[in-house]
C-alpha cells in the first residue's frame, strides 16, 4: 500500500485530529479492532491484512499536495497552521499488538491493538478497516470454499479467478493474497504473484477459441507456444464432443487438463472424464469454473463429480454472501496525565462496548482442538492452559520482527483451520463459539 | 488508475495476448461489456466508471520490470522474445465506443465497445471489467438509496459514508465517486473531494466524546475548532438526554445539526426534533446513520421520521445485497483479412451470445418517459423515434474528447433516472424491461 493513501480515509479523521492538535489532548489511547457481531453464515474469520496495515501504517506521511489540499477545505478554516505542520511530520510512534495472519477469530475479540497518541491513533482508522476488512473477510471466505472442495477428504485445489469483479484492480490483488492465505493454490492475478510470490495460474478465453475458425485450430495454436501448460477450455460450443476430438489431436500428448466453464458441472465431468479415461488419458484433470461458491462445490463434492480443481471468481474476490464484516475500531482505554487508566466505552443501546485494553486467551484440548475463549484484559496473567493471541508488531514506530512469509501465514491458516471442532467447519449450519471474560475485564462492563 | 496497474489482470489475458503474437494473429476484433443477467433486487443499473478505464486504456504501458517478472514466469518459457518487445512498446490502438456515465442500462446491452487488433482488445479485460463493476454496481444502489430518501418528494441528502468498509483503499475512493455520480451529496472520503471534486463531509467520532471526561466538554472543545461545521454526534451514551443538555449549551447558537448512529432511529429522531424545536431550534439538522440501506431508509421516510440526511456506509460502498454484476467482456466479431466481418458467439447452453458489434437504440415517450431498448447492429439506422447510446470516446489511441465534468454526469444521472417508468423506481419490486432485436441482428442469433 503506498503512501498515497494518506488521504483515502475519513474527513473526521483529520477534524479529529486537528481538534486534538488544537485541544491539546495528546493522552495515550488504546484503540482495538474487533468484529461487533458474527456475520449470517460463518461461524469463524480468518485474520488477514495485518501485513498491509502494517506497511501502511508505517510508510503514513502527508505530502506537501495533500496538505495543499486540506487547507482549501473550508472545514480547515479555522485550524491553526500548527496543526498542518504536525501532518507534514506525521510519523506513526505508537505500539501495534495484533493476532497473527492466518489466526481464527470472532466476534468481539480485538484482533488489532493500537497504542499511540490519541490523535496517531485515530487518523489510521479508516485504511487500517478497509484494509482489515477485505482480506479477513475474503480469507473466512476461501477457507469455506476450500472446505467445502475437501469435504470427502480428497485434496482438491481451489484457485482464485475472481480478479474481474473485485472491487478495482486494486481489490483484486488483496483478494488474491487472502484467497491464498485462506487455502487457495494461487490466483489468476498476476501482479498478486509478483509482489507477495503467490502462484499465478490461467487457462484460456473463450475469445481464443472463437478467434480461430474451429475449436481444434485454436487448441493446437494454443499448444504451440504453451505445450507445458495445456489445459484446454472445452465449453464453448459443445463440451463433450469438443473433449471426443480433443483426445484424437496430436497434443493429447502433453494435455494437462480441460475446462468446463458453464453447464450442469455434475453431468459434464462424469461425461468428460469417462471419455477421458476411455482415450488413456486418466491423468488429465478436470477443472470447473462459472458462478461457484462452496455451497455448488459442497453439492458436486457430494455428487461425486469427478473435478479436480475448483476456479472460483466473483464469490471469492467478493465474498459475495457477505462482502463486509462489522469491524470497528474502538477507543478502550486512555492514559490519563497522572498516568491513570481511564476505561472508556458506549453505553447506547445495542452499541455497548466493554472497555478496557484486552488480551484473547484461547484453550485448546489434549488433543489441540479449539476449545473456547477467554477476553481479559491485556495486563492479565494468562489464564491456566490458554496461550495469548495478540502479540507485538509495532513498538514505538519500529517494526519489531519482519512479517512472515505468505507460505509460513497460508500454513499456520491451515493448521488454526484444522483445529477448529467438526462442526465449526460446516457450511451449512453456524456454529457459536464460547466466550468468556475474566473476572477482572467483566467488572469494567458498563 | 495508475499505471501500475499494468499486472493487475488476470494471468490468461497476456497468455492469450502471447498466442496471438506468435500466431501472428491480428484481425480486428470487437468485445462488449455487458451485464449477462439482471441482478435480485435490481430494476435497472447505472453506467458508471468510464472515465476510469478510458484513463486505464490510454496510460496502459509495460514496465520494464513488469516484463522481467513475466519473463519469470514459467508458462511464458516457450514464448517468443519478441512478445515482450512488443510488450515494451505496448499503446492502445483502437477504439473505444460506450454510453455516457450516468445512462440507465439493462442486463445484456453492450454498455463499453472495444475494437482493436485483438491483442491490444484482449489485454483490456480484466481491469475493465473491474473498475466498470465496482462502479456501476454502486452508483446503482446510490440511485436506490436516493430514491428511497426522496419516497415522499423531500429531498432528503444522502452521503456516503463507506470508506471504512470498502475493499481497501481504492475502493473506497472508486465507490465514493459513483455514489456520488448515483446522486449522494457527497461523501466522507477526503481523496475522493481531491481527485474528483466531490464535497467532503465529516461529522466526529464517538471516541471523541468519549476522549473527553465529560459530553458537554467534547463538543465544547469541537465547537472551538469548527464553530462552522458543528454536526453534533449525540448516541455515545443516552441520545435525548445528550441533546437535551446541548440545546442550553452556548453552541447553540451556531449548532447546524446532530447525528443519531445508533437505537431506534425512527423514536429517537422524533424525539430529538421535538427537543431542538421546543428549544427553539427547528434549523438544526438531523443526520441518522448506522447500517442503514434503502429499505430501512423506506421504512423511516414512510414512518415520517423527521431525519433530513441519511448517511450510508457498508450498504453503499460495498452494494452490499450485490456486490458484483455479471459483468462479461465478450468477443462479438472479427474482421477477416479480406475485409469481411466474422460474427462470434458462444453456444455452450446458458451461456448463448448474440454476435455483432451493436448499438443501443432507446425508445422514449412524449413526454420523456422511457418505453423500451432496441439492439441492433451499430452498422444500422436508429429505428424511428429511438436514440442511439453508444458514443465514441476513443479513435484510433486517441481520446475523442474530454471526459465531461462529474457535475455534470451527476446531472445526467438524474435526469435519466427521471425518466424511468415509476414501477422501475419501486426498490421492492423487480421490473421486467422490454428490449428488441432488429431483424438484421436477430438473424445473427445462434
Amino acid at each position: 500500500m503506498n503512501a498515497s493513501n494518506s488521504l483515502k480515509i475519513d474527513l473526521y479523521e483529520l477534524t479529529m485530529a486537528a481538534g486534538y492538535f488544537q485541544n491539546k489532548v495528546d493522552a495515550r489511547a488504546t484503540f482495538e479492532l474487533s468484529c461487533h457481531t458474527m456475520p449470517e453464515n460463518r461461524s469463524y474469520l480468518v485474520a488477514c491484512g495485518l501485513e498491509q496495515i502494517v506497511e501502511y501504517i508505517l510508510n503514513l506521511r502527508f505530502a506537501e499536495e495533500d496538505i495543499a489540499f486540506l487547507k482549501t477545505l473550508p472545514v480547515f478554516r479555522h485550524v491553526q497552521r500548527g496543526f498542518f505542520d504536525y501532518l507534514k511530520d506525521f510519523k506513526f510512534s505508537g505500539d501495534v499488538r495484533a493476532m497473527p495472519e492466518g489466526e481464527i477469530f470472532f466476534a468481539r475479540e480485538p484482533i488489532v491493538q493500537v497504542e499511540a497518541p490519541i490523535i496517531e491513533a485515530q487518523i489510521l482508522e479508516t485504511c487500517v478497516l478497509s484494509l482489515m476488512n477485505i482480506e479477513s473477510v475474503v480469507a473466512a471466505k476461501a477457507a469455506r470454499v476450500v472446505a467445502a472442495a475437501r469435504a470427502d477428504g480428497v485434496a482438491r485445489g481451489v484457485i482464485d479467478f475472481g480478479s474481474r469483479r473485485a472491487h478495482g484492480p486494486e481489490a483484486g490483488v488483496l483478494a488474491a493474497r487472502a484467497a491464498y492465505i485462506g487455502g487457495c493454490l494461487g490466483t489468476s492475478n498476476i501482479y498478486a504473484g509478483r509482489q507477495f510470490g503467490i502462484p499465478v495460474y490461467g487457462t484460456m478465453a473463450h475469445s481464443w477459441v472463437e478467434a480461430f475458425d474451429a475449436e481444434g485450430e485454436a487448441f493446437e495454436k494454443y499448444y504451440a507456444v504453451f505445450p507445458e501448460n495445456t489445459v484446454l477450455l472445452v465449453d464453448t460450443y459443445d463440451t463433450v464432443g469438443c473433449v471426443r476430438k480433443v483426445v484424437k489431436m496430436p497434443l493429447r500428448e502433453r494435455l494437462k487438463g480441460v475446462r468446463l466453464d458453464s453447464g450442469d458441472l455434475k453431468t459434464l465431468s462424469k461425461k468428460v472424464r469417462a471419455v477421458l479415461n476411455k482415450a488413456g488419458l486418466p491423468h488429465v484433470k478436470i477443472l470447473a469454473s462459472g458462478n461457484l461458491n462452496e455451497y455448488k462445490i459442497a453439492e458436486l463434492v457430494k455428487a461425486k463429480a469427478p473435478i479436480d480443481l475448483f476456479g472460483v471468481g466473483t464469490d471469492m474476490a467478493t465474498s459475495r454472501d457477505c462482502p463486509a464484516l462489522d469491524l470497528t475500531y474502538k477507543l478502550v482505554q486512555i492514559q490519563g496525565k497522572n498516568g491513570m487508566i481511564k476505561y472508556k466505552s458506549k453505553t447506547s443501546p445495542q452499541k455497548k462496548t466493554i472497555p478496557g485494553k484486552k488480551q484473547v486467551f484461547r484453550q485448546y484440548d489434549k488433543k489441540g482442538i479449539f476449545v473456547k475463549d477467554t477476553i481479559g484484559l491485556a495486563s492479565e496473567d494468562a489464564p491456566a492452559g490458554t496461550r495469548p493471541l495478540l502479540r507485538p508488531v509495532i513498538r514505538a514506530g519500529e517494526l519489531i520482527a519482519p512479517p512472515p512469509s505468505i507460505e509460513a501465514v497460508r500454513e499456520a491458516a491451515a493448521a488454526k483451520f484444522a483445529q477448529l471442532p467438526s462442526g465449526f467447519k460446516d457450511i451449512y449450519k453456524e456454529q457459536s463459539v464460547k466466550i468468556g471474560y475474566t473476572k477482572t475485564i467483566a467488572r469494567l462492563a458498563p
